[in-house]
């Protein structure tokens, strides 16, 4: 494959604000189908709200016979990388994967002086510097949220929220994959098992190998070490071990300390410099990142000024990494509203909801239940506890039990009104 | 007050990446004090990844005998607002709080053209479009991240990472203040000790009535909802009730159904409008909003294209705060670099955790010490179960734990390593 030189580029990057940006898509995958059927669904709101319009202009397959999104336009697929580059466009989406082509397809991008968006966590963390460097040289910007976590956005909380805060730590649960199969080991279903739901589910690759060897957290870790650190992220040294060769007994581990098992990547700066480890832990079901389950990912930035910050999302799936590399594209894409245009004018009325109504006079059940009644309520049971009458009312809106509770309060029994939280918890307390 | 015409003004804007930003500073209480400090400490830094110095060259306080930072330069003090706003700088941080004179200040500083940050929600709810508006009329901008949930950069997540992904609902718990009292009912304390540790520990006002009375996170939960759905936050309904008459019924209700009490604000999206309301809601210990304790703050946003993101840290407190003004002051300023500079060349050592070390065979205790002993180490304790040999092995570097693995490898035992999360539960495992 020749890459095409700068020289031989036209169409430079097209000023903020422009009303038309014209986008190539590198990859049309899982990922990259998601984002066309996102820019389609999305385009009168991106209108409505920054006055632009994506145009896709060129879309990079590998082989011509695979099925493509239906939303794709005409005559934009080629399977040529030099056809690919020398199109004109203001802003290229890396979707692909991998180092090769990937590594040469930037490199032209960011000479030829056009945006860079990408969501490969390999690339950035074996060439983000060298990446970043060519950028700024040629005037133009390479982001990659969408390398890490997903739908999380960490690296805009650790590149705009938090630079100076003087981070401590970064830890969390960075790979969907793997999570999705310790979810199910704790449940006590066998590896394979879950490692082939996991593949029928389209969150392991047919070679799960860089997921739960955690090569693939650990290229993650790289990269945060290196935006909160400057540590350079192709050289960080990351202790890691993934969840192979012995998953079964891994959890059988955890299971007989009573905790679950998860891979944790993690980087720590301390005077003496970075420490950076990707590996299995057994933590608390109930802890912080014991809760993390199934794909979802996790991350804990410790600073000094602002604590212990937790961003939990989805961390793996088409639609979330496509939403972060919306998110980017939209970087150079000026708003022109603050907000997006109201929808509709008015407000929505009240959701139905499950409350507890209480007395706190044990002798009140027939006043409660009077005052139900007279608002056309009748409680779904009673709460068992000698100090108060508790009533739970399910399925109507605040107004219904507002009136009951009015009801209540007229004739001076000082009613306590809270809703429940839909939690299964809560169903015990069913009659 | 008179607030001077926008003609009278000198100091525009100054251009993104200049190297001064001059800084004015309304309201040097718990916020504005922290925001000195956070400018002070972080200045290295600041020049180091922007190549820019902020400049703190006005301070308004209310009155001048009080305590101030030891920081603040001298002679940037007044208390007169007409010599405040005729100061020149070129973005002004608004942390007085309340509608006068926080108003009359916002406005003619957009008016002359000059950027705002403000931490004041009460402000932005009442005020958000109208301020936005005049910063679009006169070129500039307003920010005010700080003004929900403190540390956590949930507005950032909104208008630039989720703003196209159809947000169909967001709720948190957004008051810390009331969470911390919250969290201390569901300990058995009584509300009016609570509320006085809160305010010894500078979590609650003199006058804690906005707070407990939920208004405080229904101006909060309508900045979310105009945000996110563009719904007037000045006239939204938000259907409001705190923590107060009975705080500690409320408390009990949550006890007797085997919940803890939150005091929850959303705003959720259909067909028909938006609704919003701040209201108690008894949620399970162990859910994501039950583990949200003290004075921290947590965000739910629930889109259609990006699933569930869940954002929690401090939600209050001078120095989160603090961290949100400087991110927003940073808006202005280009980064020279993408990372901070690498302060430190090496890898530092691993640090000292508990590991797990497990035999899958019954009999290979002696085998197990064995391998411990040769590598200098002990077992704090054996985990119980009959199907392998599980050794705790504490306050050792993974080097010396890897070194006992690699003997019993070379034995032929197939060990398993797992490192346990620092939690009250696995200390039960100590012998």
């Amino acid at each position: 494959m020749t890459i095409p030189s700068p020289a031989l580029q036209v169409g430079r990057l097209r000023p903020r604000g422009s009303r038309v940006l014209r986008v190539g898509l590198a990859g049309c995958g899982a990922v990259g189908g998601e984002l066309v059927r996102l820019l389609r669904h999305s385009e009168r709101d991106v209108r409505a709200r920054y006055g632009t319009r994506f145009e896709l202009v060129r879309v990079l397959v590998r082989g011509s016979g695979r099925p493509r999104p239906a939303e794709l336009p005409p005559g934009v697929v080629t399977t040529d990388v030099d056809a690919f580059l020398a199109s004109e466009v203001d802003v290229v989406v890396e979707a692909i994967g991998g180092i090769d082509p990937a590594l040469p397809i930037a490199r032209a991008v960011l000479a030829a002086g056009r945006r860079l968006v990408t969501a490969n966590k390999a690339l950035v963390a074996a060439h983000g510097p060298e990446l970043v460097r060519l950028a700024a040289r040629h005037r133009t910007r390479i982001d990659f949220e969408s390398a890490v976590a997903g739908g999380i956005p960490v690296l805009r909380a650790i590149r705009d929220h938090l630079p100076v805060t003087e981070i401590r730590a970064i830890r969390g649960i960075l790979n969907g994959t793997t999570n999705f199969i310790l979810s199910r080991l704790a449940e006590g279903r066998r590896y394979a098992e879950a490692l082939a739901e996991a593949q029928a589910r389209g969150f392991a690759e047919a070679d799960p190998s860089r997921d739960v060897g955690g090569d693939d957290a650990a290229d993650k870790i790289r990269i945060l070490a290196w935006l909160a650190f400057g540590a350079d992220p192709a050289t960080l040294p990351v202790r890691t071990r993934g969840i192979v060769p012995h998953p079964d007994r891994l959890a059988a581990d955890a299971a007989a300390l009573g905790g679950v098992p998860r891979l944790i990547a993690e980087c720590v700066r301390s005077g003496a410099g970075v420490a950076a480890a990707v590996e299995p832990v057994i933590v608390a079901a109930d802890s912080a990142l014991g809760q993390v389950r199934g794909e979802d990912n996790v991350v804990v930035v410790e600073s000094r000024w602002n604590g212990t910050l937790r961003l939990a999302g989805p961390g793996a799936g088409g639609a979330p990494t496509a939403t972060a590399l919306l998110g980017d594209l939209l970087r150079s894409a000026r708003p022109l509203r603050c907000v997006p245009p109201a929808a509709e004018a008015g407000a929505a009325p009240d959701a139905l909801h499950r409350w507890l109504l209480s007395v706190g006079a044990p002798g009140a059940g027939a006043l409660v239940s009077g005052a139900l009644a007279a608002a056309g309520l009748s409680a779904a049971g009673f709460v068992p506890g000698g100090d108060a009458v508790r009533a739970v009312v399910e399925g109507v809106p605040w107004s219904a039990v507002a009136a009951a509770g009015a009801a209540l309060e007229a004739a001076g029994a000082d009613p306590v009104l809270s809703r429940l939280e839909v939690h299964p918890r809560f169903l015990e307390t069913r009659p």
